[in-house]
């Protein structure tokens, strides 16, 4: 659906009215992003359609995620013509506008579940090539998606900032006995996180021609990764506290429907890879999202100079879409819940600069990058400031910014922190 | 605390007091179990202390176990004294009391997380032996408490039957396409499942000196296995949809409390082993629960045959404690939530006799087991249904039974189970 007509709130133009909550008092309401501004949902529920007025008001957005495209296409209509030029309700809804600046962003989304896959075939080579140089892609890379089960506990709104990790590395010597230190690898992952509306039940798969409608929107994620916690943990049952500590997400939640304008066939599999197994064909469509990730340094900061850009990717060069996803998660049965967030894994592409994490970029530390200031890393420092962005674009169409996910690193806790 | 005197109900006479949950109309109320019968704690709300009337009326155990150790006590306390031989209130809560037969038990917890570990030495080295002949025990094993982020949507009260998950395996020959199917080898895993009380807040570890303090109490799991799906997908992050399609727990939580009589110290480490890191260190008391697997088929039911006992462990055997594996979850501030599951991983012991999955007691399948009906399993058939069952044993004090968690397996459904 795109209005013929315009807003009477310039900034609300585009009509993409990406979601989010803020801090009200002792709770939260939701809202939509317009620019600069917010409109409070709880405040103009009234102005909506009365059947959506408990979602509306609730303090999260699982309730109107649960109800499905439906209502989800009602809100967005009804929200179209609250905001458009003529609307009777002008004056009403100015009453629920405020500044974006003025608030305090909270996580919308209750989330049960966090699923992380690893869909990007380029970040898969070049970590694999990294640690197996003779076999960089596993076998099972092009036929499974391969994904694991994240902490949901420690997902974090972008915002908030992250302590730098303490644990387990490897020793120096075989059979030594391993540090326990604040991690040397401190790494992000640019990913896109997908959010699930309506549930399936438990034994029923969802059929990948049904998959995109579970789909509710798109928020940008950082896996927040401590590479040498991982290399020692890993084996044999995957990452665990090296990934655990913190994950920080976007606070704006861009809905499914905002991006049907901006989808396009992905980049199709090289003629001699395997075709994917039935259960996971379908025509492999993705929105044309472009993704950066940028870094500023205290001294940077202090230096007033702009974020130094670190890599530009696309959600095009996926191997796996996200309907591939879905379909792969609930074919043995899996139940997906309401609010569940399935993230793509990094997000690289084929070229180096298209890296989407240190790990590749600094091929583990042995090439560090150069910054403006004349700062190298191989991993990030404490105070270093990491931002993705990412926005949709496609001919005709106005570019849909998917905002930022931004966070800074805290320096590590001492240990114990609590007393005995 | 041991009451002195007996109960008005005998089967009551323990003291042990686990909780559950049970259906009623569209909702379910909390209980505890006396033998054959439940207590009903809603009903019995007036009965107890008026600060605990609330949680005791909560639909699940979250709000009376985010309360922590003194709450704990302080409702254990009044249920004994409402139980005793003297109470003024028998007959109050006699009206309160239903056959556990003829009740629905139902999750009595809300599972945020669910975490999976890998806390037996015996299991990891017969598992390891199978696939890594020269090097059974990876190098961190003796070092890290091996876990991962398992699937929470999925657990399920022991009692509702498993359906046959479908899947991809390994290509038969490197480089073909693999299978989508049945799994063909279905198989159990004897765990302990540790419930978390009271939270951690995020970046803020849990001391190992207090880790025991935030365990409101314990379920008998079962982490249900697709060894063919998890052999071809879980490289290189581990585990996925061969253990999501489901996680049975006993509807019974055994408060730590009730354990407490039954603690001992764990086998200590062999001398040449390395010591834990500080932050693991500590006296590693554990409660001495024995453990037990038992079949039954289809056939043996046909012809009444008792459940065939498969294997028999003790909770002793385990490589790292509770306590441990709480330390290390948080070590990098990550945060528990109230409702957290903690799993052992599968308890196995020393002896073959003592393998906790059948992986390891028919050696992936290449040494059938044969039942007194004649027939043999490499891993599990349609029709099969095991029992866990454990119970816990001191000097002087009764035998503490931890009830059973039972499940049958259902055939795979046909694919696609839903219509396009």
């Amino acid at each position: 659906m795109r209005p013929t007509q315009k807003s009477w709130l310039p900034e609300a133009n585009t009509f993409h009215l990406p979601y989010g909550a803020f801090e009200v008092e002792d709770t939260q309401h939701l809202c939509v992003a317009l620019g600069a501004h917010l409109l409070d949902l709880h405040a103009a529920a009234d102005l909506l359609p009365p059947t959506l007025k408990a979602v509306c008001q609730a303090p999260v957005l699982n309730p109107l995620m649960s109800l499905g495209p439906k209502a989800w296409t009602l809100l967005r209509e009804s929200l179209t013509r609250l905001l458009s030029a003529n609307s009777p309700n002008r004056k009403k809804a100015e009453a629920a506008l405020h500044s974006i600046a003025g608030a305090t962003l909270v996580k919308p989304v209750l989330i049960p579940n966090y699923t992380d896959f690893y869909a990007s075939i380029h970040h898969a080579t070049r970590v694999g090539r990294l640690f197996r140089p003779n076999q960089p892609l596993l076998p099972n890379y092009k036929h499974v998606p391969i994904g694991y089960h994240g902490r949901a506990s420690s997902i974090i709104p972008g915002g908030f900032p992250i302590i730098r990790p303490t644990g387990q590395t490897r020793p120096a010597t075989e059979g030594a006995q391993p540090n326990f230190e604040p991690t040397k690898a401190l790494d992000y992952e640019l990913e896109l996180a997908l959010y699930i509306g309506q549930p399936n039940p438990l034994g029923t798969p969802i059929p990948i021609a049904k998959a995109s409608q579970h789909i509710f929107g798109v928020s940008l994620l950082n896996d927040w990764s401590a590479r040498d916690l991982q290399s020692w943990e890993s084996q044999p049952l995957g990452p665990f506290l090296s990934k655990s500590f913190s994950t920080s997400v976007s606070p704006w939640i861009t809905p499914m429907a905002a991006l049907e304008p901006y989808m396009v066939p992905m980049h199709s599999r090289p003629k001699d890879d395997p075709k994917p197994l039935k259960y996971l064909a379908s025509r492999t469509q993705i929105p044309n999202v472009n993704l950066e990730v940028s870094i500023t340094t205290e001294t940077m900061r202090a230096n007033r100079l702009p974020p130094f850009s670190l890599s530009q990717s696309s959600l095009r060069d996926l191997y796996w879409s996200p309907a591939q996803l879905i379909a792969h998660h609930t074919s043995n049965g899996c139940n997906l819940q309401t609010g569940d967030m399935l993230a793509t894994g990094t997000i690289s592409g084929p070229a180096d600069s298209s890296a989407g994490c240190l790990l590749e970029l600094t091929r583990n530390g042995a090439e560090p990058i150069k910054l403006p200031t004349g700062e190298v890393r191989s991993f990030l420092s404490d105070g270093d400031e990491i931002i993705l962005r990412a926005h949709a674009k496609a001919p005709g169409q106005p570019r849909l910014d998917l905002g930022e996910c931004r966070a800074a690193i805290l320096p590590a806790r001492r240990w114990p922190t609590v007393s005995r």
